[in-house]
C-alpha cells in the first residue's frame, strides 16, 4: 500500500514535467516556476483515494494477473487526471465560498500574490487533463471515450454544483425549499459522478471494456457516493474536527445538509421554528440551537439507521452483479467508505 | 449577410434548447432558468465575429459550391463553440480584472445574486462546448481532431493569460520587464490562437482537411492576430470609446501593451523616468502625463507604420500560398482587420 502509493507518486513527478515542457505553449522560467508551484501546492496534498481507486480497480479487473509497469503506469496516469480535475474543483469551490483553508493550509487564492490569478490556475489545472490524456492514450482504442468521459462527468460535476449554489440562494430566503430529492439530486452531480463512477469508468475503460455495457456499475456507484456524501454531512456536525481536517461550517453556511433536510421532516411545528430562526447564521448561539434540535430529534440515532439500511442494500445490489470481479471492485470501494469517521 | 447572421443566431437557439434538455443531467425548473438566463446574458452578444467566420472559411474553401442546410448547420454549430469559448474566457477574465462592464451591460458577476457563482457559470460555459460537440460531431471523422483542436487552443489562450498575468506583477514591480518579445509571446498566445487560428482550423476540419498539413496557415494566421491585438492596444489609448463600446484603461491597469514596449523602446533616459513614475496609477493626472508622452515619440506615426508593414508582410505570405481557396479565406480575415477603428 504505501508502495503502490510512492509509486503513484513518482508518476505524477513524470506528468509534472512532461506539463512543464509541453510543447504547445512557449515557456518561460517565470512561467514554468508559476505553474510548478501551484501545481505542488494544490495537486498532490489530498488523500489521493480517487487517483490510487483506478489502479486498485484495475487490478481487481484483472483477477490476480501481475500488471505490468506500463499498465501501472496508465492507470496512475488516468487516476492523476482524477486528482487534477478534483485540484481544479477545489480551487475554484474555495473562491466561491470565501473558504480560508483547505488541506490544511490556506486555501491557494488566499497565498499572497496569487489572488485571482487562481481562477486561470484553476483552468489550466482543467487543462492539464486533456494534455496528459493525448500524451499518454492519443493511439488508445479507447482514446475518445476516455475524452468524453472526463467531458460528461465534468458537466455533470458543474451542474451539480449550480444546483447546489442555486439551491442555497433560494433556502436562504426559505428553508422549506430543502427536502431530500434536491439534496439527493445536488449530490448525486456534485460528487458522485466524479468521486466514485469516474475511478471505476477508467479502470473499465483500460480493461478492455465498454462502458455502455455497465450501467448497473454507474448506478451502483452512485448510490454509494450518495450515502458517501450523507457521511460528509454527518461528520460535518458530528465528527471529530481533528480526524476530518476541518471545522464544519454547514449550519452557518445554509447549506442544504442531509442533517437539516432530516431535521425539516422530523420536527414539530415548535422545532421547525428552531431551525427557521437560526438556520444559516454565524453567531454560535444559534449553530448551539440548531445542533441542540438535531440531538434532540436524535439525528445519530437516524444516521446510524442510515447507515447500516445503505450497507444491506448497496452490498445486496453488489451480490446481484454477475461478474465476481466487479463485484470485488465495489465491495473495495464499499469497506473503504463504511463506518469511517474521516 | 444580415442573412447570414440571422441563420446563425437561429443555430443558437437550437443549441441553447438542446442543452437546457441535455440528458446526462436531472434539470430542475431553477437550473434550467438559470443557465438560459446566464446563457442568453453572455453568448450570443457580441460581434460574433469568430463564429460566423466559420461558415465565412468553409464557403471559401468549397471555392463556390453551394452550402447544404446541414452543412451550414455544422459549420455554424462550430463558429458557436468558438463564441461560446470566448463567453467563458470573458465571462471569468471580467472576474479576474474586476472589471465593471461588457458589451455595454453590467458584467456577468456583478449581476445581484450572481457574484462568485459567476465562477461556476464561466466553467458551465467551458462544459457546453463538448456537450456541442458530440451531440453533433459524434460519428464524423473528424470529431477526435475538433476534441483535440479544442482542447489544445484552450491551453493556449489560458497559458497566455497566465502569462499575461504573472508579467503583469512583475511589471508592476520593475516596467523593464516588458518588451516586444515578452508582449508577443502574451499576445500570440492569450489571444491568436483562439480568435483567428480556431475559426479557420474549424473550417479546414469539417471540409476534410488534416490540420498537420496547414501549419503554414496557422503560422499566418497567428501573425495576423498579433496584429490585430497591437490595434487593440493602440485603441485602448487613441480609439473613439464611442466605437469601441468601451474606455481603455490599460495605462492604469499596468498593461504590457504595444504602447508602452514601443514608448520604452523610443525613450530618452529623461522619458523613461516619466514613464516609471506614472505608468499603472490611476489618477487622471499620471494618465495624461503617459499620454502626452506617446504623442511627443509619435506613437501615434509609429503605430501607422507598423500597420502598413504588418499589411504588406501578411499579404506577401498569404499570396506565397499554394491553394486560392485558402488565399481568400486569409485575405478575408485581413480585409475585415485591416485599418479597423473598432
Amino acid at each position: 500500500m504505501a508502495d503502490l502509493k510512492s509509486t503513484f507518486l513518482k508518476v505524477y513527478s513524470v506528468l509534472k514535467s512532461e506539463l512543464l515542457e509541453d510543447p504547445a505553449f512557449e515557456w518561460t522560467h517565470d512561467s514554468r516556476q508559476w505553474v510548478e508551484r501551484m501545481l505542488e501546492y494544490n495537486v498532490p496534498g489530498g488523500k489521493l483515494n480517487r487517483g490510487l481507486s483506478v489502479i486498485d480497480s484495475y487490478k481487481l479487473l484483472k483477477e490476480g494477473k501481475e500488471l505490468t509497469e506500463d499498465e501501472i503506469f496508465l492507470a496512475s496516469a488516468l487516476g492523476w487526471c482524477i486528482e487534477w480535475l478534483q485540484a481544479y474543483f477545489l480551487v475554484l469551490d474555495d473562491i466561491m465560498d470565501n473558504s480560508h483553508t483547505r488541506r490544511g493550509q490556506p486555501c491557494w487564492f488566499r497565498v499572497p500574490n496569487v489572488g485571482m490569478i487562481a481562477v486561470n490556475d484553476g483552468v489550466l489545472l482543467r487543462n492539464h487533463i486533456p494534455r496528459i490524456l493525448r500524451k499518454h492514450f492519443r493511439d488508445k482504442p479507447y482514446y475518445v471515450e476516455l475524452l468524453d468521459l472526463f467531458n460528461e462527468v465534468e458537466f455533470q460535476t458543474a451542474s451539480g454544483q449550480m444546483i447546489d449554489l442555486i439551491t442555497t440562494l433560494e433556502g436562504a430566503k426559505d428553508l422549506s425549499k430543502y427536502n431530500l430529492s434536491v439534496h439527493r439530486r445536488i449530490v448525486q452531480y456534485k460528487t458522485a459522478y466524479y468521486s466514485f463512477y469516474l475511478s471505476v469508468a477508467c479502470a473499465l475503460l483500460i480493461s478492455g471494456e465498454n462502458l455502455d455495457n455497465h450501467i448497473d456499475v454507474k448506478n451502483i456507484l452512485v448510490e454509494m457516493g450518495v450515502y458517501f456524501q450523507v457521511q460528509d454531512d454527518y461528520l460535518d456536525c458530528f465528527g471529530d474536527p481533528e480526524k476530518i481536517g476541518k471545522i464544519g461550517t454547514d449550519i452557518e453556511d445554509f447549506k442544504c445538509s442531509w442533517l437539516v433536510v432530516k431535521a425539516l421532516e422530523l420536527s414539530s411545528e415548535e422545532q421547525k421554528k428552531v431551525l427557521y430562526e437560526n438556520y444559516g447564521k454565524s453567531n454560535p448561539a444559534n449553530v448551539a440551537n440548531v445542533k441542540a434540535l438535531y440531538k434532540e430529534l436524535d439525528l445519530q440515532g437516524v444516521f446510524a439507521e442510515f447507515e447500516s439500511k445503505s450497507y444491506e442494500k448497496l452490498t445486496a445490489s453488489i451480490e446481484a452483479h454477475p461478474s465476481k470481479a466487479v463485484q470485488a471492485v465495489l465491495k473495495s470501494f464499499l469497506g473503504k467508505i463504511y463506518k469511517r469517521q474521516k
